[in-house]
């Protein structure tokens, strides 16, 4: 067996997880004197806010998705591997991993998030996340299956098998519900005549007054409209307690059926173990300082979407979002850089870029400080901020291709079956566990 | 339960396979009185001979793929569904599938080909085939993998998993071997700084005495020579006898080391069950008549890479190649337009549009008819051909963007392992047996 990682002269900062701050936060040391350890469970960086065209039909997994060993192709003092964290032991400062015991000099946790169920084991066992490539395509998968069984099913069944319930009215299930109700109406009536699609049902549910409850008044209720007019059944202050793969229960005690649920209704911190739970805080998030570092922890930062940095603008901690992640890391970058030259620590300071949510063709929202945009404008704006953090220009031409040309076809390109789907009927093994998901 | 398939007053069709013979003989049938059934294991036609590009991270699936739906969704006589075919009761007229039993008037058997491994056991399990777009997303996973492991690795443990050998010198293995050679020189280096790629070692293997056997010797002896350039091991008059997953076996007693084994030496008819083994030819081909119809099964047709046509030009059946299968199922459908109106029966004349095989940028072999053509003139036809070939606009524009992109870049966009792997030291589970597969 050979040695782990190269041996190097610097000082060793791991970083746990290749999303937008991981990502960032190597990027930003590529000539400070540190050796960089990058660990993912992926070989590629996920472009989280466009899963939902991938779970659609709309996009390739391969678009949306950068391998990272190219992102750091000519960076020398980064060295990345595919390892699974189970735990860190900070008085020794090392990690357990699927690879082996890793040392550190710093740490970096940047985890991110994953779905949150909060403990309903029943619904989570059927619900569908969306959080990651494999996950959207087997929801891919299913709902195209869905439609063949339809095919040789009859009444409540057939109603079931397209009846689609996605709970959770942030950004991704006003993205998602909108973009089934284009598959409703555009590209499925030709895929399946024999079926009548006005008996498909997409609900939004969501258990708050609003929807985009993270942006404007404005946009919430323009979302709303805009999804009712696209066929979206709009459920406000409605609860979903449980799903058992067949019929959706909710609060009040009124339950439907339907055969697919997507949960978008909340994330959580993805934790390692090790990290005392004094230092966990709202949402599973990590508590830090205003420097991204652990309480308690000399040595060990948290950023992004798993960090709860409470200040007076925002005592919950930062929205979660791929800005705030960015940020925190060019910050923590430059003062790891500080402390190595011994000069002063600099505090974070969030600086919002507004927020944007995309409901369908020419549909869009759009809140920047006072100003709030919709329509045509907002849709434009969302597209070419989204083609612009996309990784790699190859993908964004593949993806800037793929939008126009299902903006000139109404159609949605790619919707094959290629993974392994739940097939009703059949005996299939549960989900796997996490450490084991690809 | 509702009826499998709607009423018609038309006689029944039922078209098993949607691949190159079976989506243009349903294609064909449009305008014909005739409910036209087909029924594919997938939603989707894939293009087979850019699957070695998908292998090699060249190309993603989608690309190469198209939702059958999407094919016949202006055709109003054709009746779609995804099943696996059992079995065939010619003397009853009826299929049985795996959504249940389906009567047939006419039947053609489009099932094409898979691979090959002419009774080795052993061989079969641990050597990969690349004959869909799951095996060779699988493929693609396990080649990265096997760089991610190597850094982990030394000695021999280190050079098994950088060497790759490919079995088969027709065109898929020299394209395979081509494809591997320039991710050795132009990708991997980047990605592995910690490797040195002098040790990867891409040897094709091939029983006969040359390569591309089925072209000009002209092509051989340029597809060995720009191979070798590229450095891969070009070895003639090699037999493979077994394969442990480790350890190549060669007929001469000779062995070594390598972690995969790519098996492209050998196709065979895909048969279903209920067709007499007197009615099987060489290579499992189902033996027909210049009709395309099988000999002793009134109303049964086999078309494409499955049927065994001998003509006096062809003894021992057509190429197994696309155009075969194209126009095979063209006279086909003509021939039973023709018997609806009890006009005279057309035997099948092959038209040979001559053969290509790429080997690398700027390097292929074209043969047409007594014209040879290599170098950038041939891989440019090589391009153009296969993107004409491929369905949809979408596709080609996207394939044609990712080609120019590697053109330009010397890199290969896509290579994110999203498939499970078979993982050394882990205890996986066997393969799936095919109607599993995804």
């Amino acid at each position: 067996m050979k040695a782990l990682l190269p041996s190097s002269v610097y000082p060793r900062i791991v970083v746990i997880g290749g999303g937008f701050g991981g990502m960032t936060l190597a990027r930003e040391l590529r000539k400070a004197p540190f050796q960089v350890v990058l660990l993912d469970k992926h070989n590629y960086h996920t472009f989280q806010p466009l899963l939902y065209q991938v779970a659609t039909g709309g996009l390739e997994p391969d678009s949306i998705a950068f391998p990272l060993r190219k992102i750091f192709s000519n960076q020398s003092n980064l060295v990345f591997r595919i390892a699974k964290v189970d735990a860190v032991r900070q008085e020794e400062k090392v990690l357990e991993t699927s690879i082996g015991e890793i040392s550190y000099e710093y740490l970096v946790l940047a985890t991110g998030s994953v779905t949150n169920f909060f403990g309903m084991e029943e619904l989570e066992r059927h619900a569908h996340g969306m959080k990651s490539i494999p996950e959207s395509l087997d929801l891919r998968s299913l709902i195209l299956q869905n439609f063949e069984d339809a095919l040789e099913s009859e009444g409540d069944n057939r109603s079931r098998l397209m009846n689609f319930v996605v709970v959770g009215g942030g950004p991704t299930g006003v993205e998602t519900a909108g973009a089934l109700a284009e598959l409703q109406r555009h590209v499925l009536p030709h895929d399946y005549p024999e079926l009548d699609l006005g008996q498909m049902e997409v609900s939004l549910v969501e258990a708050g007054p609003r929807l985009l409850s993270g942006m404007s008044d404005k946009s919430g209720e323009d979302a709303k409209r805009d999804l009712e007019r696209m066929g979206v059944k709009v459920r406000l202050n409605t609860q979903v307690s449980n799903y058992d793969g067949k019929i959706v229960s909710l609060a009040g005690g009124e339950s439907y059926h339907a055969e697919t649920l997507i949960w978008a209704a909340g994330i959580k911190g993805n934790v390692i173990h090790g990290i005392d739970a004094s230092k966990i805080g709202r949402g599973t998030r990590i508590l830090v300082n205003e420097f991204n570092e652990v309480e308690g922890m000399a040595g060990v930062f948290a950023i992004g979407d798993l960090a709860l940095m409470s200040t007076k603008s925002y005592p919950n901690g930062h929205p979660q979002v791929a800005p705030a992640a960015i940020q925190q890391a060019e910050n923590l970058a430059e003062n790891l850089i500080r402390r190595q030259k011994g000069a002063p620590q600099k505090v974070f300071q969030y600086f919002d870029k507004g927020s944007m949510a995309t409901i369908g063709r020419n549909r869009a929202v759009v809140d920047f400080r006072a100003i709030h945009m919709n329509g045509r404008l907002a849709w434009m704006s969302w597209m070419f901020v989204h083609l612009m953090f996309l990784i790699g220009f190859r993908n964004k031409l593949v993806v800037f291709v793929n939008w126009v040309w299902s903006y000139l076809t109404y159609d949605k390109g790619t919707r094959l079956i290629i993974r392994p789907f739940r097939r009703r009927n059949a005996v299939v093994p549960e989900k796997q566990p996490a450490s084991m998901s690809v």
